[in-house]
């Protein structure tokens, strides 16, 4: 295969186009929007989104993970801060941290992540229980489009679709 | 110098503790937000704001930038997609666009940036008038900070300082 | 902590100021040395060296790795190609292989490694008996200092000193 | 497009399957070896080669560069330390650095480079006079092969194909 030099271009992914994805097995406290993942680097983009008042499995990064929280608040239990809304959280690699939803709002919470590498779930002995990365985040994806009837988009960086909605006589 | 192996910790960088910066010569325009600044790698995030319906000089990137909108819609002159709220764009290096706010909002349009290296604002001759950098952005904070007498924050990655409302009682 | 403008530069960092790390427990096999760390987002540059005809156990990667072959002949065994000196191998995420050494020289293969994330290290179940990482490189050299009498260095990135032999009347 | 899960695979770039590249206007000084380039991100991997006792125009770089020298002794003229085999050079973004190859030698000073984002050449009043990129990097190597009549090879990063030498039964 040979290299063109024009092969990259701008792309936007638009939010409504893609499904939200139950989180197994928390599917009852969680569910993510995956919106583009990188499988050289093993970086995934993604909207998680949770209701108010609950507690996830402590995880462990491999990668950093960076946190841009849209709406609501959120803590991890190490820590002493409070995350809300416009706030920006950087994990640093080998970081451990549990995730609580404060229970003073009625809204879900919603955050968007970048992650880099594996985020392996723990047990409350810090023993690996599950791992979640680039391959199981585009295998749910995938998964999820099969039993729909949906066809998957590509969402691995360096794609050429455009997606979203065409304008007419914008601005 | 000595190394010791503890001292990177997960951050949050509460968005209420920083100011919005007028983005000179545009401030009529358009104002950011500072979150953090990578000055080995030439990496920054910030938040951008612009009202409804105002055209930004065409701009060209050296690296790669990742554009998350949290309100409002706007798209680039040079592609026919819109970018609404919780839609992803990713830009490559070298790419050149024109940023419009669409008018069909009320409200202003706001949106997360990660941006990688120089982005360089274009006269109509696509000479370069300007260039935004970790390092212009890192002096807009201080200068602001100084002519307004705050203290200014370590926002560079790396840094150890927490800075979100404690909270008591959380969850 | 406040931030100012002017705290990263230019550094280099001297081969013959760092010590060979045994890799254990494959320390009759292979011997490292650490270049540089990047705790926060997990990466580590080092050059790896090892004899002729030798085989490692399977290993994993989280992220993405970049091998530059500076001496030797070397192959993964899940692949056909045969990496010498100047090639370069690309690595991606979750990427699974086992390194051999060709026994067809006499030197010592030598290998600069740009690691991100874990490598997991495989029994033959493919399951991870050990991990490698920023953390574990970082270790082995703190304690390899420690044991020797040696003042380590602060190899993680950013760091301010420089290390290289001074110069005098250079060029 | 639809998206498949198994589209990346770990490969080699055999390094005498590549061209030296005279770098234009300074060929009478220095040629380049391309290895890998990601359109996406802006970053490129190159080997440089250059004689003992020349002087480059002073660079300043928009990302960060890392150097690692295989050969030879050179040093900037902004820094007391002199980089020789071995060693590690991190260069971060913004920097201005003139790179001198010292005259000690009688081989090419060949060192490994990983280069984010611009690489802006200047002049004695720090003007711009040219800029190198991925993009400059991978028209001048499309542009040599075009000219000697050689099949471009796909040197973008997620590429599939293998091109080292095949082994038989090896080690």
């Amino acid at each position: 295969m040979a290299m063109k030099l024009e092969d990259v271009d701008t792309r936007c992914i638009a939010e409504d186009s893609l499904p939200w994805l139950p989180l197994a097995p928390y599917a009852e406290l969680v569910s993510v929007k995956l919106l583009s993942a990188d499988p050289l680097r093993g970086e995934i983009i993604l909207v998680l989104r949770a209701p108010p008042g609950i507690e996830l499995p402590r995880h462990r990064t491999s990668g950093s993970t960076t946190i841009y929280t849209v709406q609501g608040r959120w803590k991890y239990r190490e820590h002493d801060w409070v995350a809300g809304p416009g706030s920006l959280v950087i994990e640093p690699a080998s970081a451990c941290n549990t995730l609580l939803t404060l229970a003073d709002g009625t809204d879900d919470v919603t955050m968007l992540l970048l992650v880099s590498g594996d985020v392996q779930l723990l047990d409350s002995d810090d023993r690996v229980v599950t791992v979640e990365n680039w391959r199981t985040a585009v295998s749910r994806y995938l998964d999820y489009c099969h039993a729909n009837e949906i066809e998957p988009r590509n969402l691995t960086q360096g794609g050429r679709t455009d997606d979203c909605r065409e304008t007419r006589g914008a601005a």
